[in-house]
Protein backbone atom coordinates (compact mmCIF):
# COMPACT_ATOMS: atom_id res chain seq x y z
CA UNK A 1 0.00 0.00 0.00
CA UNK A 2 2.71 2.27 1.16
CA UNK A 3 6.50 2.06 0.24
CA UNK A 4 5.62 0.72 -2.99
CA UNK A 5 8.87 0.71 -5.36
CA UNK A 6 10.30 -0.66 -2.41
CA UNK A 7 8.34 -4.12 -2.09
CA UNK A 8 8.54 -4.94 -5.75
CA UNK A 9 7.46 -8.80 -4.35
CA UNK A 10 4.40 -7.41 -3.60
CA UNK A 11 3.84 -6.43 -7.29
CA UNK A 12 2.40 -9.71 -9.53
CA UNK A 13 2.03 -10.61 -12.72
CA UNK A 14 -0.32 -13.23 -12.24
CA UNK A 15 -3.79 -12.64 -13.86
CA UNK A 16 -4.96 -14.98 -11.17
CA UNK A 17 -4.55 -13.45 -8.57
CA UNK A 18 -5.64 -9.81 -10.09
CA UNK A 19 -9.23 -11.72 -10.75
CA UNK A 20 -9.49 -12.93 -7.41
CA UNK A 21 -9.06 -9.70 -6.05
CA UNK A 22 -11.20 -7.68 -8.59
CA UNK A 23 -13.70 -10.69 -8.09
CA UNK A 24 -13.09 -10.44 -3.76
CA UNK A 25 -14.28 -6.59 -3.74
CA UNK A 26 -17.81 -5.05 -5.08
CA UNK A 27 -16.59 -1.52 -4.71
CA UNK A 28 -13.65 0.48 -6.31
CA UNK A 29 -12.28 4.20 -7.03
CA UNK A 30 -12.41 5.36 -10.69
CA UNK A 31 -10.42 7.86 -11.41
CA UNK A 32 -9.86 9.57 -14.37
CA UNK A 33 -9.05 13.38 -15.52
CA UNK A 34 -11.44 16.05 -16.40
CA UNK A 35 -9.89 19.32 -18.04
CA UNK A 36 -7.00 18.58 -16.63
CA UNK A 37 -7.93 17.57 -12.85
CA UNK A 38 -7.83 14.54 -11.23
CA UNK A 39 -11.82 13.23 -10.81
CA UNK A 40 -12.19 10.29 -8.33
CA UNK A 41 -15.69 8.33 -7.66
CA UNK A 42 -16.51 5.19 -5.40
CA UNK A 43 -18.31 2.96 -7.31
CA UNK A 44 -20.07 0.08 -7.35
CA UNK A 45 -18.26 -2.76 -10.02
CA UNK A 46 -17.64 -6.24 -11.05
CA UNK A 47 -15.31 -8.07 -13.33
CA UNK A 48 -17.08 -9.55 -16.43
CA UNK A 49 -14.25 -11.53 -18.22
CA UNK A 50 -11.82 -9.40 -19.50
CA UNK A 51 -13.53 -5.95 -18.33
CA UNK A 52 -14.65 -4.15 -15.40
CA UNK A 53 -18.67 -3.37 -15.84
CA UNK A 54 -19.46 0.30 -13.91
CA UNK A 55 -22.89 1.71 -14.01
CA UNK A 56 -24.60 5.17 -13.15
CA UNK A 57 -27.10 7.29 -14.74
CA UNK A 58 -27.61 8.68 -17.91
CA UNK A 59 -28.14 11.91 -15.59
CA UNK A 60 -24.65 12.00 -14.19
CA UNK A 61 -23.04 14.87 -16.59
CA UNK A 62 -19.32 13.59 -15.23
CA UNK A 63 -19.60 10.36 -15.61
CA UNK A 64 -21.25 10.54 -18.83
CA UNK A 65 -18.45 12.89 -19.92
CA UNK A 66 -15.70 10.41 -18.99
CA UNK A 67 -17.72 6.87 -20.06
CA UNK A 68 -16.54 7.28 -24.16
CA UNK A 69 -12.54 6.73 -24.35
CA UNK A 70 -11.24 8.98 -21.54
CA UNK A 71 -8.25 7.26 -19.91
CA UNK A 72 -9.14 5.50 -16.37
CA UNK A 73 -7.60 3.82 -13.76
CA UNK A 74 -9.71 1.56 -11.20
CA UNK A 75 -8.44 1.21 -7.85
CA UNK A 76 -9.48 -1.62 -5.78
CA UNK A 77 -8.05 -2.33 -1.96
CA UNK A 78 -9.34 -4.62 0.80
CA UNK A 79 -7.61 -4.15 3.84
CA UNK A 80 -7.17 -7.57 5.38
CA UNK A 81 -5.33 -6.66 8.99
CA UNK A 82 -3.34 -4.28 11.01
CA UNK A 83 0.45 -5.74 10.91
CA UNK A 84 1.77 -4.35 13.91
CA UNK A 85 5.82 -4.39 14.41
CA UNK A 86 7.56 -3.60 17.75
CA UNK A 87 8.16 0.21 16.08
CA UNK A 88 6.07 2.25 13.76
CA UNK A 89 8.25 2.01 11.02
CA UNK A 90 7.70 -1.56 10.22
CA UNK A 91 4.15 -1.69 11.12
CA UNK A 92 1.92 -2.12 8.25
CA UNK A 93 -0.96 -3.78 6.90
CA UNK A 94 -2.61 -6.83 5.43
CA UNK A 95 -4.08 -5.71 2.12
CA UNK A 96 -5.41 -6.94 -1.39
CA UNK A 97 -5.04 -4.33 -4.09
CA UNK A 98 -5.64 -3.90 -7.94
CA UNK A 99 -5.21 -1.21 -10.31
CA UNK A 100 -7.06 -1.08 -13.93
CA UNK A 101 -5.92 1.21 -16.25
CA UNK A 102 -7.65 1.76 -19.65
CA UNK A 103 -10.00 3.24 -21.63
CA UNK A 104 -13.51 3.53 -20.75
CA UNK A 105 -16.48 2.49 -23.66
CA UNK A 106 -20.10 3.47 -22.86
CA UNK A 107 -21.83 0.30 -23.57
CA UNK A 108 -25.16 -0.13 -26.14
CA UNK A 109 -28.99 -0.28 -24.43
CA UNK A 110 -28.13 -3.84 -26.08
CA UNK A 111 -24.74 -4.82 -24.93
CA UNK A 112 -25.81 -3.27 -21.58
CA UNK A 113 -29.07 -5.70 -20.06
CA UNK A 114 -26.66 -8.38 -19.90
CA UNK A 115 -23.13 -6.26 -18.56
CA UNK A 116 -25.90 -5.18 -15.64
CA UNK A 117 -27.25 -8.88 -14.81
CA UNK A 118 -23.21 -9.82 -14.72
CA UNK A 119 -22.82 -6.81 -12.19
CA UNK A 120 -26.07 -7.44 -10.01
CA UNK A 121 -24.75 -11.35 -10.32
CA UNK A 122 -21.46 -10.34 -9.04
CA UNK A 123 -23.20 -8.83 -5.90
CA UNK A 124 -25.53 -10.93 -5.51
CA UNK A 125 -25.07 -14.03 -7.40
CA UNK A 126 -27.83 -15.88 -9.21
CA UNK A 127 -30.13 -12.52 -8.27
CA UNK A 128 -30.97 -11.68 -11.85
CA UNK A 129 -32.62 -15.18 -12.73
CA UNK A 130 -34.68 -14.47 -9.93
CA UNK A 131 -36.42 -10.38 -11.10
CA UNK A 132 -37.95 -9.66 -13.94
CA UNK A 133 -35.76 -8.19 -17.22
CA UNK A 134 -34.53 -4.66 -17.16
CA UNK A 135 -37.35 -2.86 -19.01
CA UNK A 136 -36.31 -0.14 -21.59
CA UNK A 137 -36.92 2.57 -20.05
CA UNK A 138 -34.86 1.56 -17.14
CA UNK A 139 -31.88 0.48 -19.54
CA UNK A 140 -32.47 4.36 -20.89
CA UNK A 141 -31.93 5.56 -17.74
CA UNK A 142 -28.60 3.45 -17.27
CA UNK A 143 -25.21 4.48 -18.20
CA UNK A 144 -23.47 0.88 -18.47
CA UNK A 145 -19.88 0.98 -19.12
CA UNK A 146 -16.36 -1.45 -19.43
CA UNK A 147 -13.32 -1.12 -18.68
CA UNK A 148 -10.72 -3.53 -20.23
CA UNK A 149 -8.89 -5.48 -18.82
CA UNK A 150 -5.61 -5.67 -21.22
CA UNK A 151 -1.89 -6.64 -20.76
CA UNK A 152 -0.12 -4.35 -19.62
CA UNK A 153 -2.45 -2.34 -17.97
CA UNK A 154 -2.80 -3.66 -14.47
CA UNK A 155 -1.21 -3.90 -11.29
CA UNK A 156 -2.37 -6.63 -8.05
CA UNK A 157 -0.36 -6.24 -5.27
CA UNK A 158 -1.09 -8.74 -1.83
CA UNK A 159 0.84 -8.27 1.70
CA UNK A 160 -0.08 -11.32 3.58
CA UNK A 161 2.46 -11.74 6.02
CA UNK A 162 3.61 -10.87 9.73
CA UNK A 163 5.79 -7.97 10.58
CA UNK A 164 9.21 -7.43 9.26
CA UNK A 165 11.78 -8.71 11.69
CA UNK A 166 11.91 -6.98 14.85
CA UNK A 167 14.51 -4.35 15.50
CA UNK A 168 15.10 -4.97 19.24
CA UNK A 169 15.36 -8.45 20.87
CA UNK A 170 12.49 -9.77 19.95
CA UNK A 171 10.85 -10.15 23.17
CA UNK A 172 7.63 -7.11 22.62
CA UNK A 173 4.57 -9.01 21.02
CA UNK A 174 4.44 -8.17 17.47
CA UNK A 175 2.02 -9.86 14.76
CA UNK A 176 -1.77 -8.77 13.17
CA UNK A 177 -4.95 -7.99 13.91
CA UNK A 178 -6.97 -9.49 11.34
CA UNK A 179 -9.58 -7.91 9.49
CA UNK A 180 -12.71 -9.48 7.91
CA UNK A 181 -16.07 -8.01 6.25
CA UNK A 182 -18.84 -10.15 7.08
CA UNK A 183 -22.60 -10.12 6.23
CA UNK A 184 -25.51 -9.83 9.00
CA UNK A 185 -28.97 -11.18 9.27
CA UNK A 186 -31.43 -9.81 6.04
CA UNK A 187 -32.84 -7.11 7.23
CA UNK A 188 -36.96 -6.77 5.37
CA UNK A 189 -38.10 -3.69 3.48
CA UNK A 190 -40.51 -2.15 5.97
CA UNK A 191 -43.36 -2.84 3.59
CA UNK A 192 -42.26 -6.67 3.41
CA UNK A 193 -44.65 -9.26 5.39
CA UNK A 194 -42.52 -11.17 7.67
CA UNK A 195 -43.92 -14.73 5.97
CA UNK A 196 -42.26 -13.52 2.88
CA UNK A 197 -39.64 -15.80 1.90
CA UNK A 198 -36.43 -14.96 1.45
CA UNK A 199 -35.15 -15.40 -1.88
CA UNK A 200 -31.98 -17.73 -2.43
CA UNK A 201 -29.58 -15.31 -3.36
CA UNK A 202 -30.61 -13.64 -0.74
CA UNK A 203 -30.16 -16.13 2.19
CA UNK A 204 -26.51 -17.19 0.44
CA UNK A 205 -25.16 -13.76 -0.04
CA UNK A 206 -25.82 -13.47 4.35
CA UNK A 207 -25.34 -17.06 5.49
CA UNK A 208 -23.01 -18.29 2.51
CA UNK A 209 -25.23 -21.79 2.37
CA UNK A 210 -25.25 -22.87 -1.34
CA UNK B 1 -22.62 5.57 -5.70
CA UNK B 2 -23.89 5.57 -8.54
CA UNK B 3 -26.47 7.50 -9.83
CA UNK B 4 -24.84 10.63 -8.27
CA UNK B 5 -26.70 13.83 -10.01
CA UNK B 6 -29.58 11.83 -9.71
CA UNK B 7 -29.41 11.92 -5.50
CA UNK B 8 -28.58 15.17 -4.23
CA UNK B 9 -29.99 14.04 -0.93
CA UNK B 10 -26.59 11.67 -0.70
CA UNK B 11 -25.10 14.77 -1.02
CA UNK B 12 -24.42 16.35 2.43
CA UNK B 13 -22.57 19.91 3.89
CA UNK B 14 -22.59 18.37 6.81
CA UNK B 15 -18.43 18.47 7.96
CA UNK B 16 -19.26 16.27 10.95
CA UNK B 17 -20.61 13.64 8.70
CA UNK B 18 -17.42 14.08 6.33
CA UNK B 19 -15.01 13.36 9.92
CA UNK B 20 -17.29 10.50 11.04
CA UNK B 21 -16.72 8.84 7.38
CA UNK B 22 -12.61 9.86 7.21
CA UNK B 23 -12.42 8.28 10.54
CA UNK B 24 -14.30 5.53 10.21
CA UNK B 25 -11.75 3.84 7.05
CA UNK B 26 -8.41 3.38 7.31
CA UNK B 27 -7.32 2.59 3.44
CA UNK B 28 -8.48 5.33 0.55
CA UNK B 29 -7.45 5.87 -3.06
CA UNK B 30 -5.09 8.40 -3.74
CA UNK B 31 -5.61 10.19 -7.02
CA UNK B 32 -3.83 12.41 -9.09
CA UNK B 33 -2.87 13.16 -12.77
CA UNK B 34 0.76 12.17 -14.12
CA UNK B 35 1.82 13.43 -17.59
CA UNK B 36 -2.10 14.12 -18.36
CA UNK B 37 -2.72 10.50 -17.26
CA UNK B 38 -5.10 9.09 -14.30
CA UNK B 39 -2.90 7.87 -11.42
CA UNK B 40 -4.27 6.12 -8.60
CA UNK B 41 -2.90 4.08 -5.83
CA UNK B 42 -4.18 2.71 -2.26
CA UNK B 43 -2.84 3.99 0.54
CA UNK B 44 -3.19 4.17 4.61
CA UNK B 45 -4.33 7.34 5.72
CA UNK B 46 -5.88 9.09 8.54
CA UNK B 47 -7.43 12.34 9.42
CA UNK B 48 -5.36 14.98 11.67
CA UNK B 49 -7.35 17.73 12.14
CA UNK B 50 -8.07 19.54 9.03
CA UNK B 51 -5.67 17.26 7.37
CA UNK B 52 -5.51 13.76 5.71
CA UNK B 53 -1.92 12.35 6.30
CA UNK B 54 -0.52 10.24 3.91
CA UNK B 55 2.87 8.51 3.73
CA UNK B 56 4.95 6.75 1.65
CA UNK B 57 8.79 5.85 0.85
CA UNK B 58 10.77 8.61 -0.10
CA UNK B 59 11.95 5.60 -2.81
CA UNK B 60 8.61 6.00 -4.70
CA UNK B 61 9.50 7.96 -7.50
CA UNK B 62 5.98 8.88 -8.79
CA UNK B 63 4.80 9.64 -5.04
CA UNK B 64 7.71 11.93 -4.35
CA UNK B 65 6.55 13.56 -7.80
CA UNK B 66 3.11 14.28 -7.14
CA UNK B 67 3.82 14.55 -3.17
CA UNK B 68 4.89 18.70 -4.06
CA UNK B 69 1.64 20.65 -4.68
CA UNK B 70 0.03 18.40 -7.44
CA UNK B 71 -3.60 18.48 -7.41
CA UNK B 72 -5.06 15.48 -6.19
CA UNK B 73 -7.99 13.43 -4.35
CA UNK B 74 -8.64 11.10 -2.10
CA UNK B 75 -11.58 8.51 -2.49
CA UNK B 76 -13.01 7.10 0.62
CA UNK B 77 -15.81 4.03 0.74
CA UNK B 78 -17.27 2.12 3.22
CA UNK B 79 -20.01 -0.31 1.66
CA UNK B 80 -22.43 -1.25 4.60
CA UNK B 81 -24.96 -3.23 3.16
CA UNK B 82 -26.00 -4.84 -0.30
CA UNK B 83 -29.78 -2.72 -0.90
CA UNK B 84 -32.33 -5.74 -2.42
CA UNK B 85 -34.99 -4.50 -4.68
CA UNK B 86 -37.55 -6.54 -6.07
CA UNK B 87 -36.02 -5.62 -9.24
CA UNK B 88 -32.66 -4.50 -10.19
CA UNK B 89 -32.88 -1.43 -11.50
CA UNK B 90 -34.27 -0.62 -7.61
CA UNK B 91 -31.47 -2.42 -5.94
CA UNK B 92 -28.19 -0.82 -4.20
CA UNK B 93 -25.91 -0.68 -1.97
CA UNK B 94 -26.04 1.40 1.67
CA UNK B 95 -22.80 3.05 1.86
CA UNK B 96 -20.46 6.15 3.00
CA UNK B 97 -17.88 7.62 0.85
CA UNK B 98 -15.77 10.65 0.92
CA UNK B 99 -13.71 12.42 -1.72
CA UNK B 100 -11.50 15.41 -0.15
CA UNK B 101 -9.74 17.15 -2.94
CA UNK B 102 -7.18 19.41 -2.52
CA UNK B 103 -3.17 20.03 -3.71
CA UNK B 104 -0.44 17.88 -1.71
CA UNK B 105 2.26 18.78 0.51
CA UNK B 106 4.94 17.32 1.47
CA UNK B 107 6.10 17.63 5.13
CA UNK B 108 9.53 18.27 6.10
CA UNK B 109 11.20 15.49 8.75
CA UNK B 110 10.18 18.08 11.58
CA UNK B 111 6.85 17.89 10.93
CA UNK B 112 6.84 14.07 10.08
CA UNK B 113 7.55 12.66 13.08
CA UNK B 114 4.11 14.28 14.57
CA UNK B 115 2.11 13.19 11.73
CA UNK B 116 3.28 9.83 11.62
CA UNK B 117 2.22 9.30 15.67
CA UNK B 118 -1.09 10.63 14.09
CA UNK B 119 -1.74 8.35 11.65
CA UNK B 120 -0.65 5.14 13.26
CA UNK B 121 -2.61 6.34 16.29
CA UNK B 122 -5.60 6.57 13.78
CA UNK B 123 -4.54 3.04 12.80
CA UNK B 124 -3.99 1.36 15.99
CA UNK B 125 -5.18 3.90 18.93
CA UNK B 126 -2.39 4.60 21.72
CA UNK B 127 0.58 2.77 19.84
CA UNK B 128 2.67 5.42 19.37
CA UNK B 129 2.83 6.16 23.46
CA UNK B 130 3.99 2.36 23.90
CA UNK B 131 6.78 2.17 21.43
CA UNK B 132 10.01 4.25 21.18
CA UNK B 133 10.50 7.36 18.98
CA UNK B 134 11.27 7.36 15.09
CA UNK B 135 14.83 7.39 14.68
CA UNK B 136 16.15 10.13 11.43
CA UNK B 137 17.15 7.10 9.10
CA UNK B 138 13.67 6.08 9.75
CA UNK B 139 12.35 9.87 8.62
CA UNK B 140 14.22 9.65 6.20
CA UNK B 141 13.18 7.05 4.31
CA UNK B 142 9.54 8.08 4.41
CA UNK B 143 7.70 10.87 2.63
CA UNK B 144 5.17 11.80 4.46
CA UNK B 145 2.23 14.08 2.64
CA UNK B 146 -0.87 15.84 4.09
CA UNK B 147 -3.63 16.73 1.64
CA UNK B 148 -5.51 19.82 3.66
CA UNK B 149 -9.70 19.73 4.30
CA UNK B 150 -10.94 22.96 3.11
CA UNK B 151 -13.73 24.41 2.34
CA UNK B 152 -15.41 23.23 -0.85
CA UNK B 153 -13.01 20.42 -1.54
CA UNK B 154 -14.89 18.09 -0.06
CA UNK B 155 -18.08 15.85 -0.64
CA UNK B 156 -19.31 13.21 1.41
CA UNK B 157 -22.45 10.92 1.01
CA UNK B 158 -24.21 8.34 2.33
CA UNK B 159 -27.01 6.29 2.06
CA UNK B 160 -28.36 4.02 4.34
CA UNK B 161 -31.98 2.66 3.99
CA UNK B 162 -33.95 0.16 2.47
CA UNK B 163 -34.58 0.19 -1.15
CA UNK B 164 -36.88 2.46 -3.07
CA UNK B 165 -40.61 1.30 -2.69
CA UNK B 166 -41.73 -1.97 -4.83
CA UNK B 167 -42.80 -1.89 -8.26
CA UNK B 168 -44.62 -4.57 -8.18
CA UNK B 169 -47.71 -5.69 -5.32
CA UNK B 170 -44.82 -5.66 -2.75
CA UNK B 171 -45.52 -9.06 -2.00
CA UNK B 172 -42.03 -9.78 -3.02
CA UNK B 173 -39.45 -10.00 -0.56
CA UNK B 174 -36.90 -6.68 -0.51
CA UNK B 175 -34.46 -5.61 1.64
CA UNK B 176 -30.89 -4.92 2.96
CA UNK B 177 -28.02 -7.43 3.81
CA UNK B 178 -25.89 -5.70 5.91
CA UNK B 179 -21.81 -6.15 5.71
CA UNK B 180 -19.71 -4.74 8.32
CA UNK B 181 -15.68 -5.17 8.99
CA UNK B 182 -15.32 -6.94 12.42
CA UNK B 183 -11.52 -7.77 13.59
CA UNK B 184 -10.03 -11.31 14.50
CA UNK B 185 -8.17 -12.83 17.15
CA UNK B 186 -4.81 -11.08 17.17
CA UNK B 187 -2.11 -13.44 15.83
CA UNK B 188 1.66 -13.36 17.26
CA UNK B 189 4.80 -13.10 14.65
CA UNK B 190 6.44 -16.38 14.61
CA UNK B 191 9.22 -15.10 16.99
CA UNK B 192 7.26 -13.73 19.67
CA UNK B 193 6.34 -16.03 23.22
CA UNK B 194 2.88 -16.98 23.41
CA UNK B 195 3.92 -15.44 27.08
CA UNK B 196 4.25 -12.27 25.74
CA UNK B 197 2.02 -9.72 27.04
CA UNK B 198 -0.08 -7.78 23.71
CA UNK B 199 -0.27 -4.85 24.30
CA UNK B 200 -3.22 -2.60 25.43
CA UNK B 201 -3.46 -1.01 21.92
CA UNK B 202 -3.83 -4.18 20.32
CA UNK B 203 -6.28 -5.51 22.62
CA UNK B 204 -8.53 -2.67 22.20
CA UNK B 205 -8.35 -2.64 18.44
CA UNK B 206 -9.11 -6.02 18.57
CA UNK B 207 -11.70 -6.75 21.38
CA UNK B 208 -12.82 -2.83 21.61
CA UNK B 209 -11.70 -3.04 25.21
CA UNK B 210 -11.24 0.05 26.40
Amino acid sequence: MDKITRHPERSMLDRTKLDAVLDAAAVGTLATVVDGMPWAVPMLYARDGDRIILHGSTGAGALRQVASGAPAALCVALLDGIVVADNLFNSSANYRSAVVRGHLTALTREESADALNALSDALIPGRSAEVRCHTKKELAATLTIALPISAGGWTVKVRDAPPSEPDGDGGAWAGVVPLRTVPGEPIPAPWVDQHTTVPASVRRLAHGAP
